[in-house]
């Protein structure tokens, strides 16, 4: 029992909508990327990750997106086929656009950068005409990443992606996913942010991003309890915001908030504990599990993503989880 | 008894937002504009025409808008200021932009048409550092019309209006008014102003404007009803759907329907008829007179303004439109 | 003789290239442009008044250029034809550009300020496609401006342009022409400027606008005879430095400089000035007059358009300034 | 002999400027590159190899460029000054460029292809505040690449280079380098590659890049003869036309024609032939050799590299061009 009832009897359980995109990671670490060498290439981005963790742990999932028409477009493409996900619906630019890359630089565990090559990407040209009210409305879940809001046309495909979900009883989640880079102003962001948000059954966001979006409140308090009533006077059910090192705080619209338990890990990179963590707690959400629990198992997916060299690649079965949550000392906050 | 609740001892009637620009009229008539050797200027744009006609109807008034750092500029604000609206809340583009200019050409009273020129406008670049919640929470009515929808950062400064304006209950009127030029594609279009009619109580267009609306519905009939009903599940009280020369009907959320009388009148362009209707029949609704007569008000207003040069400096006042009816034949549908 | 060669046999005397686009100028004059109310519409852009200019003074002209597939860009087609200039090379654009504009204000003779709306204009969409090497060919001289310089495709236009008036010994002519607000930078403009009078046998600029021309030259003296030298360098055999109201100067590669006698005149205002002075200029020097006689005729003929309320319109016939001529009082500087 | 005449006793022999970029080189070969699991990074850019390649065989060499501020930047900027080049006038772009990159996939000797990120890159943002006269006129040759015309504000920054080499007799050296995805039409590349070779001394191309700038030529045969001659014209004493597997023919203003040898080498890949010979080839005409040694020199380079896995990073030394070409086969053509 957590709060959300999924329609039944749908083919798809899960579909991921916007970025699809690379990462190069560097194979030589704990240096600065000026003395990288060599680089690792993998599947990217957080809705794909998402998407690849979801269907790693079990559920059918599917995707809506945009992939350039070159070899790292295909690559793409491929990855997400080997991984059992369905590309139906993601479609080939034929605009020119590349692919995004994220080259990433990691100093140290706690020190870790990226390098994004975000001009002209094909993901921000998935377009209204590549959404498919046929497709979302035989899924349980609508997995938006905020990241695909940020530029014309994936913004408006993502809108009518939420118009559809709505009217056919998807259940909507919606992970922030806030990248400045990909914005013109904090304005926009906030004012888009907010329109799908509106919109969404579950939220999922840090601490700052919630300040991000609720930045035109005037005499605004920082308030975890207010801005999940604000959501909640919406369409919100699940509210789940991050505090960073001091874990993550699930809300609902029950009054109640809720705490999942912290492992212990071995880390190598932060990269990948929020994409992790998300495809493991909407899996236990679709479990029909509490919310504590669900919370938990997305943390473990997260302590075995942060000890591995990439986010796609390293995520875990269900197997791994529990046969990592047997072993693995819990951290209490 | 309209439907409509007003929140009382507001000192602003109504707020227009949005489009601020200058018509060049020809003023030898009946010819192609290749053949006009002089223009008269005047204050136009929609949401303009529409404030300066409820303030000449002795609404307290105001504006949302931004003007360019020039002489057009100036020439719009000092209009405003004789016509007695609030121009606190009109900002002065620093960006370089221009105003808006639509040069009309007059062939024939049925065969009118507009060369405009709208690129790098200054109305377009209102942004939500414009837009105060403090100055929207002192008004009954907030109108909004669609193009200041077309692009960003104007966009946003509605999207952000129509929140204060809802948070604050200000009865919002959204005047759909598409120019095609304005947008890069219908579908962009559509979404825009879906998202902006979900949140209004009061939606005014023509069929084809709902029609471009509704093009992402499966299986679609152009239907009034159906039409109406789609945002009164949202928040709408009124839809007013215009069938050009058979007439407007009034849709309510209490499942009625009503026309109002029109009138004869001696044609000399058709440009402006839509803004003084609505002028008066929001005029109408705030003395809280029942729909008919507030539509009956705004086809006298729109009378006069087509048998006259301009659109802004046509508006008539409330004696002048109470003389008109007085004389005016009235036309059955 | 003047230094100059023209080919002789040759069907076409001038072909003008470059901008296209409407005057409309204040009717109700010594007041700002806010408190105008009506306009009248010319044709405007520098080489369309010289070459307009040269066919009242009886030369056989032709224009390669670009206009609107609207109204206004019929009005300047119409016009020049009107005008017996040749419009074979005048071709219209199809990408949704607009006619350039200048709205003028007359504070005084001394004040006089333009508008421009130089956004997306068709001018600037002239392309190599429309540069023909045949029509080139039959004229005895290009004539330049700068503005058409300012941007892609036209520059481009402008120095496959250049290429064929060479190839063919057509004389070129270069008014400088330089509009700050359609160039990106100064250096950008410096640069452009500079391959293009590389190229040419007569440059007409200002001081400031030959200053703006040699700005990356070290230990820079602003000195008319080096300015002078450094075209002849080049290709120059005449370089004309207009210094305001203190008159200009005419550089020949001889190693001579020359005056023209300025006449007294009614100034209504100071706008093109420029254009009818090149006009008649260019008219001297075509004729075989020496430079004073050629400067002489110029001056007049700037004298009797700066007293009108056009430019275009006004410009006179070799009747209209030998006429001016025998009872205009001269100047000695 | 070979033509040329440099200026003694200036402390650089060479500068290039231009474009500095990233390879990324697939370590898995002869496989799609959507197969390809890691890449290894090289400095990358046809000025850039060339440069390099000149230092590494001895020379006192220079470069004028941008690159981004970041990683990759910081990463060309110590490459270069580990290969002794001068990076005083590199300067550090400020805009949120990014570095150029070149993905490359090499299927098979014969076939090979690269991927480029040319969107919003650092080098094109080269500007005339960053070409320095004083830095240029200390050097015996500038090393021009046909891509840093591409675009503004590189494009002005080259011709003002061009302007300040000329003015100090430094000899100018055109590798045409035609890529077409950084231009917006061949037209405009004509355009401006014609005005940047007209000003040069040394000027190197494939046969269809001498073509696609004689474009505009009526009647054109695509003939080695009246290519060089049309730029003997201008400021050419050499033009060296390449005709592929066919070889390469130097052109040279007295009228003569010269071929060089070619050696049978291990293909690995094709990347960076080009860019080995040119700076051996412009080794052997400072050292004052005459045109067939320099063109042979260039050839056993080529060899070299194009038996190993990177561009830059393979170029070799002179007394490994000479080991090579000891034991090497001559082919005949």
């Amino acid at each position: 029992m957590n709060g959300l009832s999924f329609v039944q009897n749908r083919p798809i359980d899960i579909i991921g909508i916007g970025r699809l995109c690379v990462d190069l990671n560097a194979n030589e670490i704990h240096r600065p990327m000026e003395e990288t060498k060599t680089f690792t290439k993998y599947v990217g981005g957080s809705p794909a990750n998402i998407t690849i963790g979801s269907s790693r742990l079990g559920l059918n999932a599917g995707f809506i997106g945009k992939v350039s028409n070159d070899q790292m477009g295909r690559f793409i493409t491929n990855y997400l086929n080997e991984n059992e996900i369905d590309t139906s619906n993601v479609s080939v630019d034929q605009t020119g656009a590349v692919t995004g890359l994220a080259f990433t630089e990691i100093l140290s565990p706690e020190d870790c950068s990226i390098l994004m090559y975000r001009d002209n990407v094909a993901d921000l040209t998935l377009s209204t005409d590549d959404v498919s009210e046929d497709y979302i409305k035989q899924a349980k879940v609508l997995l938006v990443s905020g990241t695909a809001l940020a530029a014309s046309p994936s913004r408006e495909a993502v809108f009518l992606a939420l118009e559809y979900a709505r009217k056919h009883h998807v259940t909507v989640i919606f992970d922030v996913d806030y990248r400045p880079y990909t914005w013109n102003s904090s304005n926009e962001t906030a004012v888009y942010y907010s329109l799908a948000a509106e919109k969404c059954d579950v939220i999922i966001g840090t601490r700052e991003e919630f300040d991000l979006m609720e930045q035109f409140i005037k005499d605004y308090e920082s308030d975890d309890q207010k801005t999940a009533q604000r959501w909640f006077d919406y369409n919100a059910k699940i509210v789940v915001i991050k505090h960073g090192s001091e874990g993550s705080i699930a809300y609902t619209a029950d009054g109640l908030s809720h705490r999942g338990g912290i492992f212990k890990s071995k880390v190598l990179k932060t990269f990948g504990a929020g994409d992790s963590y998300a495809s493991a707690f909407i899996y236990g959400l679709l479990q029909g599990w509490d919310i504590p629990r669900a919370m938990e198992f997305g943390s473990a997916s997260a302590s075995i993503v942060i000890s591995k060299h990439s986010c796609s690649d390293a995520m875990p079965t269900v197997d791994e989880i529990n046969e990592f949550m047997k072993t693995a000392e819990k951290v209490h906050l």
